[in-house]
Formats: C-alpha cells, sequence, structure tokens
C-alpha cells in the first residue's frame, strides 16, 4: 500500500488503554475492564511503535482473560487486554521496518503498541483491499477458518459440509471456501437476518434459524443424508446435533466452545463418544497458533479470493475504544452482523 | 499347519447353534439366546463346510445384537449369533480350499459353519502359534489393537500410551506393541490381579487399578506429566479422565464403549469440546472393518512378535457351547482373565 492511500489518521498525544481489572469467570463484561491513560510510549532497540487503526475483538478473547487451564498465557491483572490489530508503524527501531507501513499482530486494545516483529503476523500488501480486511477476512478468522477447514475438515468436492455461526467472522469464510471446492454447505446460524446473509451474501446452500426448532428436527430435515464435515465454533446441543447428523468417516473441526457460558465446572450433556466410534468420526481441535508457518500462505490464498470476487465479507465496526470494555460480552450474544471491529484511527 | 498336527476334533452329527431370539436394549444376557439343534449343513456351489473349533466371545457382538444405529447391519432375530471363530474346512466345494485347512473367519456361535471365502477373515498358517491364538491375538482383537494404535494413535517412541481395559484382549495387545516401539505405557484395569498380570506378563510400565480411586486422582498422580496417546476401550468415567489428562495435540482412539451399560437415551457426561479445542486432539473412532484390506499385514506382524516373545497372551477358555449364552454379560463384568473362548472341538 502507497503512502498515498493513507487516510489522515490521528496521531493523539496520549495512549488510550483498556486495562483487564478483574479475572472473568465466564464471558468477560463491562466490569472486568477500565479504560485507562498514559503517554505515548517509546519503542526500545530493534521495537516499532505502531499507531492501531482497526482493533479486532475476537471470542478468543475470552479464553486469553480467562485463568483457567488453556492453550494461551492469561492477560496479567492489570495489564493491556490482549488482542489483534492492524496499524501502521510511526516510528520504527528495526532496519527491517519503515514509518507508514501497514502490519497487523499483537497490539493490544490501545491507541499506541509498542511491539518486536515477532509479534506482527502478517504485513499488509495489497492496496486493492480495505485495511480493515486484514483485522477479519484476511487476518487470524480467515486464516483460521482456511486452516482448519483445509487441514483438518479435508473437504472434498461433492462433501456435505455442516458450519456453526455460519455467518461469523470465521464461519462465513468457513462456508465460502467449501462452496468454492464444490461442496454442498449448511450453515446454521441464529436470526433470521444471518439466514438471509448466509444465503445471499456467503452462498451457503442452505442456512437455518438454529433457533427456530430443536436443533436435531431441523438437521433431521435439512441434512437428513449426513454431513461430511463439521466445523463447529460453539460446542453444546448445537454440537451434539451436529455429532449425530455426521457421516461415516466425517470429519469434525473443533475451533470453539462459543454456546457454552461457564467451563467450571464443565456442564453436564449426552456422552459422545459412542458417537465418535460408531461414525468413526475424526474429531479435532483447531487452534490458529499452532499453524503460524502457514498463517502467510493461507492469507495469501485468501486475498487473492476476495481480489477475485468470490470471498466475501461482512464488518461491524464500533467508532470509538469506549466501546471496547464491552465488545466482547456483546459479540457473545450475536448482537454484531460481520466481523466486529473498533476503529480508533 | 501340517495335518500331522490336528488334534482328533469331533464331528457331532448334529448342528448346535446358539440363536439370537429377543433383542437386548443392554449387554446381552442369557435370556436373549436360545440353545437350538439343527442338521449339519451342506455348502453350496464355492461354499465350505467348517467345524468350529473356537468360538469368540467379543465386546462388539453388544453392538451386532442391538437393533440401534451402528457400524454393522443388526442380527436378525432367530438368526445364528454373529461370531468369529477359528475351524478346520471339512468340505470344500470351492476350488481355492481344501478339507483340513484351518480359517479364521465369520462361523457364528455353532459346531459348523457354511461360508463362502469372503467371510474368512485369516488363514491360519504357523504351526509354531496354538490354533486358539487366531481367535484373539492373532484374530479381530490383535488386528484392532495393531491397526488401531499404529493407524490412529500414532505413537513415536518416548511417547506415554494410556490404555484403558489394559489387560483385555485388545488392551494387552495395545500396550505391548506400544512398549516395543519404545514407548511409556500406562494400564487402567479393573482388578488387582489384572494389574499384576499387565505389569508381569504385558510389560507395562505402571498398571493401576481404576476402582482404587477416582479415576482423575490416579491420573493426577501416576499420569501427571500427561499422554500422548490414549488407547480406550471404555468410554465413560475413565474416558472422561483420560481425555483431560491428555497432552497439547494427543491423539485418543475411540475402540470401544464398553463401560457404559445402555446408550437408549445416551447417558449424560461432563462436555468435552473444551478438551478437544484446548488440547487440540484427535479423537478418532476405530472399527477394524474400515480396516481390512490391512488385516492380513497386520497378523504377520503380530505373529512375528509372538514367534519372538515379544508378544503375550492370555486366555480364558470355556469349554462348552453351553456358556456361550452367558458368555458377553460374563465379558462385561470383566470376570475373564484373557481373551474369552468357547471351546468345542
Amino acid at each position: 500500500m502507497s503512502i498515498s492511500v493513507i487516510p489522515p489518521y490521528s496521531q493523539p498525544s496520549r495512549n488510550r488503554q483498556v486495562l483487564l481489572v478483574e479475572r472473568p469467570r465466564g464471558i468477560p463484561a463491562p466490569h472486568h475492564f477500565a479504560l485507562d491513560e498514559g503517554p505515548v510510549p517509546s519503542p526500545g532497540e530493534g521495537q516499532l511503535l505502531v499507531r492501531n487503526i482497526y482493533l479486532s475483538v475476537d471470542p478468543a478473547q475470552r479464553g486469553w482473560a480467562a485463568d483457567v487451564a488453556n492453550y494461551a498465557e492469561p492477560v496479567a491483572i492489570g495489564a493491556v487486554m490482549r488482542a489483534l490489530a492492524v496499524g501502521v508503524i510511526v516510528e520504527s527501531r528495526h532496519p527491517g521496518y519503515r514509518p507508514g507501513e501497514f502490519i497487523y499482530g499483537w497490539l493490544g486494545w490501545q491507541d499506541y503498541g509498542v511491539i518486536a516483529p515477532a509479534q506482527i503476523l502478517c504485513h499488509v500488501k495489497n492496496p486493492a483491499v480495505p485495511l480493515s480486511a486484514y483485522a477479519g477476512v484476511l487476518g487470524m478468522n480467515g486464516a483460521t477458518a482456511y486452516l482448519g477447514l483445509t487441514k483438518l475438515g479435508r473437504p472434498r468436492a461433492g462433501d456435505t459440509v455442516l458450519v456453526s455461526t455460519a455467518g461469523g467472522a470465521v464461519g462465513s469464510v468457513v462456508g465460502q471456501i467449501a462452496r468454492n471446492l464444490g461442496c454442498r454447505t449448511l450453515g446454521l446460524t441464529g436470526t433470521d437476518a444471518k439466514v438471509a446473509l448466509c444465503q445471499q451474501r456467503f452462498g451457503y446452500d442452505l442456512a437455518i434459524n438454529y433457533k427456530s426448532a430443536p436443533v436435531a428436527e431441523l438437521l433431521a430435515t435439512h441434512l437428513a443424508d449426513g454431513a461430511d464435515v463439521f466445523f463447529d465454533n460453539v460446542g453444546g446441543p448445537v454440537l451434539d446435533a451436529g455429532l449425530r447428523a455426521m457421516r461415516v468417516g466425517g470429519r469434525v473441526v473443533q475451533c470453539g466452545t462459543a454456546s457454552v457460558a461457564s467451563w467450571n465446572p464443565p456442564p453436564e450433556g449426552p456422552r459422545n463418544e459412542r458417537e465418535v466410534l460408531t461414525r468413526r468420526l475424526v474429531w479435532s481441535g483447531f487452534v490458529i497458533f499452532d499453524h503460524l508457518a502457514d498463517f502467510a500462505g493461507a492469507v495469501a490464498e485468501l486475498e487473492a479470493m476476495v481480489v477475485a470476487g468470490t470471498l466475501h465479507y461482512e464488518e461491524d465496526i464500533d467508532p470509538s475504544i469506549d466501546s471496547a470494555p464491552g465488545a466482547i460480552e456483546a459479540l457473545y450474544a450475536g448482537e454484531n452482523v460481520g466481523k466486529k471491529l473498533i476503529y480508533i484511527g
């Protein structure tokens, strides 16, 4: 992206930060955070000062804020909330990076981040693609969809692919990649508006409002022949019903468990091991951080689809960092349509 | 095996059969079966008449007798109970088979079976190995252990492998193959006598009586570093505890669900999808019938281990077909030590 297309991002003289001040037991709510303000930090040798532009809001932040065994170290109490963001380098003390370059990485919920190059996930290169896309469809969400589906779900042309949170930042990409691969796609989503979005914008062969009837009944009706791949972001009763709709040899990708409010203690549900056995499922857990070596390649594939017009995305952009403390709660409530971002440029 | 080592098997003039007469809802009990007697059948063109010698008793027979969605067609009411057995061909109407040859296949719980060659799983070839072994350690149980462990469990030298029903017909082979591959092995079994058997005979690094304390506590103590592979034959609370003792990236092989008395309706248990996700497990269902192309190769590997003395087995042999109706129930009660067979030669 050439310097000429950079909008005139403000450069505030203070650094607003969203701090985690209380450990959530379930879904993080506004009172777990506090807005703070401090001086603009200075990069050390080898570091970069980045002016953040689009802050990402992700279901995974719930896990990062929790203090239970997980796939990431918990965010410390009093620290800036861990978050991905797209930003522009405003000061570089690393020979490989120049001011004006746009990057996507671990910048946190704050105006300015000081980071080392290792905290960059992706360089923003293509001026034909809006900057915000790199925080969603071409960021962690898109790469999660691409790598989770292709590496663990392993769809083949003609397969039937079931997707939960089908209209979400990850699910919508899963559905479109599967369709692009020649699969039949069935999406589960939570509102009639999202059903329409899934079918009209994201190209699902069929989308269903999973709240309109018991999920098992909906799948018995609309997925009578079964699914070969189930990309699940929610767990809970939707997962249970999906497992029981799998074909023999099906692949289940567990990418999230967003429907379950608390895991301490784990809630009960119907035992699923007999489904694993008799359907010979392969049920795998996917966490993007195991696949960072493939991240750039996935983004390149997704970027090509966006440019070619075969991968669409929606965004739900809040205009102020003031909305951050309530953003994760709103995300879990399913209030957003499209990738939830906070614009602070 | 040359004709000279054939013991003088009797050739009764009538064919005793164990019929399934009532559909079990859970574990098959004696009243679900009836002993019947009919004429010795005659093979048709291309068929073989086989005098059965060792009838196999397997946990999987519960599923074959059930009338629920499963991986095999249910045994019809009034039909001979489906079973594997080792027998000797007494009449052949197929050019590829001669009387006196020993085979292992789908012969049923009866004195004589009439089968086509497609119902043969394995030819019995090695006179250095007792005939009964081909109904267990060199039959479906051994092949299940070998293929389930190597293809789905994928152990590497140095891995820790957890096995349930560690002293059973499948589990004991899993433990020994894992040990032979350079893994550390931890076995769960249900009596102190079987603990001793697992450690002294089957070479487990450690075996635990899972009834001696809550399984989660036992694993916290004895598996504090976690397992890379969990070969589970039981499901239920043992599975739940095992999942929570897995290392990141661990492989869970679901080979049976013997601890669960009834699946209609499925009992409840703690939700396990968050374990799949955060530990990035690969949890797969194994049914040997998906792997029949690899069966003979697996048996050859196992036979070599038996001959080399690196694979031991135990047998629990009933001397009469009269015990068949109660045999599955006894198996689920864990009364046998070693592979349960019925000798009817």
